[in-house]
């Protein structure tokens, strides 16, 4: 599979580009080039959007965005937090989400203009706008090429502000989310990336031998960084965590386990 | 732990900078910053290193260093590439290279400066230059500070440029390496992510309901991508994948192993 921005029969392109963890400066050069070219950038708010990712949107634009760029803003569906079904019930919200998005690109992005999404972190990585856009194009009723711009995933920075590698020599590791960390520790892996964990899973693990390096912010004025033995500092990232989220009304943090053998 | 570059006793300080997986543009606005900072680039080049390496190393020097700027080349240890302890064999070039990169900190960098080392994707994911820093540090005769800056990883590129996520919704995946695939295919992920493949162990894996995105050089002119499913485009990999090393001298090369149930 080639990726040919431009040939599309019907003109139109779109752009999905990485911004980064939360540090204006994690652009790459190649996502700053893709927000010049954008006549329109489709925003699609959660809830969730919080004022410093809002912030950061804000500053990109100002800084790349061609002066006649256009905003698109359509209203996310709403989706259940705490489904029986997670899996069917993301299925089903991504649905409702293509269809809202479609609407958006047809009526905000002519014949030869460029439309661009901008993603927090990496587009690759636990983010819906790739599976919603093959959703769209696979009902066939709209028509556009696009391209992804990787992006500097909160991973990569958490690993950068710890001063550590995300694997070990020669071993696997593993990204996962803190709903399954909570059913299980992964079988024979003993590095573990835990991302989207709304319940501190961290504390429901066996401790022993175990170290982590907790981040929340990260990238962001209000970083917060922890790390040490689980057993010794689960406490202090729990105390920090709890007072951070009142302080700021949202926390959106990421971690890695490692376990010592 | 937080890092405060420049606070050390010593007053020298070290980046640890990474360039992206191939394409110029994959260079961060935090990466060119750190780079337009650096008074000495330190350069241990492997003998692996080939001549796009070089070049795109050349090209964000010459684009973003200062006209000032040094290059210190040290010589790297041979290293055993089949060994029958690979972790150890590691471990004891590692040492040895935390000599010889000690060796050209304390020869080439002066107090106040700044050095860097210009890591290839991002410096968290299957690189050593963190690990050599840190022993370096631990040994105590030598004093700095130092920086991490993140880049794209070959994994996000690879999945940007097949249109793909690494994960799917609220699943694991998994990073490992040829070695370990060979052995078997890990256990309760569906979604494997294999670097460091010298012997193309895909082809040694159960193929049945197993899709590949495989890439080569990405990001680069010579970019090569090949996605389908496993049992029918696997011969194809390794035809186009033999031509390719046959003509470059050499290959990197990335897969994403992803089996529906």
């Amino acid at each position: 599979m080639t990726v040919d921005v431009g040939s599309g029969e019907s003109g139109r392109r779109i752009y999905v580009i990485g911004i980064g963890a939360g540090d204006p400066d994690h652009l790459t050069l190649q996502a700053a080039k893709a927000i010049g070219r954008a006549d329109v950038f489709f925003l699609l708010d959660k809830g969730e959007v919080k004022e410093s990712m809002i912030e950061l949107r804000r500053t990109v634009l100002k800084s790349y965005g061609k002066p006649s760029r256009r905003i698109a803003e359509g209203r996310d569906p709403d989706r259940d937090r705490t489904p029986a079904d997670y899996e069917g019930t993301i299925a089903d919200w991504r649905h409702r989400r293509s269809e809202v998005t479609e609407a958006l690109i047809r009526e905000h992005l002519l014949e030869g203009e460029t439309g661009a999404f901008l993603v927090w972190g990496d587009p690759s990585l636990y983010d819906s706008t790739i599976a919603i856009l093959d959703e769209i194009l696979e009902r066939g009723d709209t028509r556009f090429d696009y391209e992804v711009v990787p992006g500097i995933s909160s991973v990569s920075a958490l690993a950068a502000k710890h001063h550590i590698g995300v694997n070990r020599v020669g071993q696997p590791f593993q990204v996962t989310t803190g709903r399954r960390l909570a059913e299980q520790w992964p079988d024979q892996v003993d590095d573990v990336i835990v991302m989207l964990d709304a319940g501190q899973t961290f504390g429901k693990v066996d401790a022993e031998n175990v170290d982590i390096y907790w981040g929340a912010y990260i990238g962001t004025p209000d970083e917060l960084l922890i790390s040490g033995p689980l057993a010794e500092v689960a406490d202090e990232i729990r105390r920090v965590r709890a007072e951070a989220r009142e302080k700021h009304g949202w926390i959106m943090d990421t971690y890695l386990l490692r376990r010592n053998s």
